[in-house]
């Protein structure tokens, strides 16, 4: 199943149900008002809305429309907890050398993972309002996954069974205030501001073998004002879903409809690019002496889409933002 | 006017007016359901609210009954955020020679801040299931505030005019799991399961001259297995609570309902003993060249009551919490 969120004066928005071929979507009000309430009551929900996207893909669910992602909030508006690992290996070795710091420990063995702010998500088309470019803006391309509610203590096998829906995210940040708050220990307030996710989170079935190994196995298709920026496959990420899961869970339960990011998709081939600017600036020092690419300037646009491996769009539909001064 | 949280079958719990003298409590289900939604709906809820106040206090309010603090959850059993800073910096300068690290920079300018979840909190008197007591199971006695909707960049003053209500906290902290999260500089994720909260979250006006300086100027008192184990002032704070709010918000709005935290209270000297074991832990250290206190153990219990200057208890309540395994 695909599902969207409409916007509407509630801070949840209405559940919507979208088409597979990402043309129609219909209202899945009367059985779940809003996407956290689907995920709080899934076993009771699933089977009713599994009936109504079968009826809206047959063409024959009353009351369907043609989908406009334009007015779709992120799928959850807010969420019990945005997790964000950085499982992609690549991209943190590359990082580290950005922040000038030596490899955290057991890098390889555990996944690093931050706290993210989860009230207030950012829809697909909305405008990035923040106060200073000197704060470094950059965009992150990530895949991620929404849980089941997860039990503390949970096994990565068992874990990732509590992977309910995929998506995909653009997690803003703010380079130059990164440092700073790694070097308190105390992780990110500052430098990542509110996360925006594409329209659509699906059932792993979507994704048919392209979900595979708890890994999102499809390349992430990055453009910055119109021009290609980078291409890299999620298929490389070092730690899987279910292993994020089980980090974030180690101490804890998650409630239902926990976000876990896989962090920056990262390659090490130098040919598929990046998903951040951040870390085409460090390819750059390391190849070249000196970076030159600048972080992004108000106006700038950035458009992410997952795709098929025959180069179709894929399952999530299309991030596209620009950023905006933001004026009190 | 006090606010408290009755259990029931739904997340947000059901809104409970406490009077002033903590014994009695009606239910406000008829102005706001829960007190997430009346923090939502401020401005439309305040003078029913306060009416609702008045007639309890003197006696009057209909269908008013005994107020029973174990039948409650935390004020807030979810947030929006849940943001806690490290503003006592006596605190912190002694945790840096726990963890062996230099002082981050800007220490004294920068108030620290790590994300917390705020999908999942502990009432004044839950049990606290934890899987492993080698984790350094560990109490943290604090202050906290609850907001209104906070704009981008608020200055501090601004900030302080956003505290809609005033909260005492026990932050739960896995000592053994800690220093390997700041390495990462991602922040906790394991090292803080859920967090407790006393009974009630009260305006500022319930604190009268206790309530300035954008601080909580009373004592909180800590025992641990009926002993007394600290009773640091929360005035010593080196950060008011518009600074942190400030802090939170500098490149994000903040939802109403945000709890902002204050760290583990924390005084110069040494008389006033510490509102955490790992603090007396390194005080032992520095005075005796080892820690001789242990962290908890299964069974352990915690008690933590701010007080008025006269010894009186506070206007809280008490969070009285016991540790137990979590077995799943």
């Amino acid at each position: 199943m695909k599902f969207a969120t409409l916007r509407n004066a509630q801070i949840d928005g209405q559940l919507l149900l979208v088409s597979r071929d990402m043309q129609q979507a219909v209202s899945a009000q009367a059985i779940a008002p809003t996407l956290l309430n689907a995920l709080q009551h899934w076993d009771t929900v699933y089977e009713p809305l599994q009936a109504l996207y079968a009826a809206l893909n047959a063409g024959t669910a009353p009351s369907a429309f043609a989908f406009d992602p334009a007015a779709c909030t992120a799928p959850l508006p807010r969420s019990p907890q945005w997790l964000d690992g950085s499982a992609f290996l690549n991209h943190s070795n590359l990082m580290d050398r950005a922040f000038n710091k030596p490899a955290p420990p057991l890098v390889e063995t555990v996944p690093m993972m931050y706290q993210g702010a989860s009230d207030d998500f950012l829809g697909p088309h909305d405008d990035v309002f923040l106060p200073r470019e000197e704060d470094g803006i950059d965009f992150e391309g990530e895949f991620g996954v929404i849980t089941a509610a997860v039990p503390m203590g949970v096994d990565a096998a068992s874990a990732l069974d509590c992977v309910r829906l995929v998506v995909q995210i653009n997690d803003w940040s703010l380079r130059a205030l990164g440092p700073h708050e790694m070097k308190t220990g105390f992780g990110f307030v500052q430098a990542k501001p509110s996360t925006a996710f594409a329209p659509l989170a699906v059932t792993p079935d979507e994704l048919g073998a392209a979900w595979h190994g708890g890994r999102v196995q499809m390349p992430l298709q990055v453009q910055w004002n119109g021009d290609h920026f980078g291409q890299p496959h999620g298929g490389e990420m070092n730690f899987h879903f279910g292993q994020l899961i089980a980090h974030a869970a180690h101490t804890r339960r998650l409630t239902a409809g926990c976000i876990v990011g896989s962090g920056t998709v990262s390659n090490a081939a130098r040919t598929a690019g990046s998903a951040c600017i951040a870390e085409r600036r460090v390819i750059e020092i390391i190849d070249h002496g000196q970076s030159s690419t600048p972080f992004m300037r108000f106006g700038d646009r950035v458009r992410m889409q997952a795709l098929w491996d025959d180069g179709s769009p894929g399952p999530f539909g299309v991030i596209e933002q620009r950023v905006a001064k933001y004026c009190p």
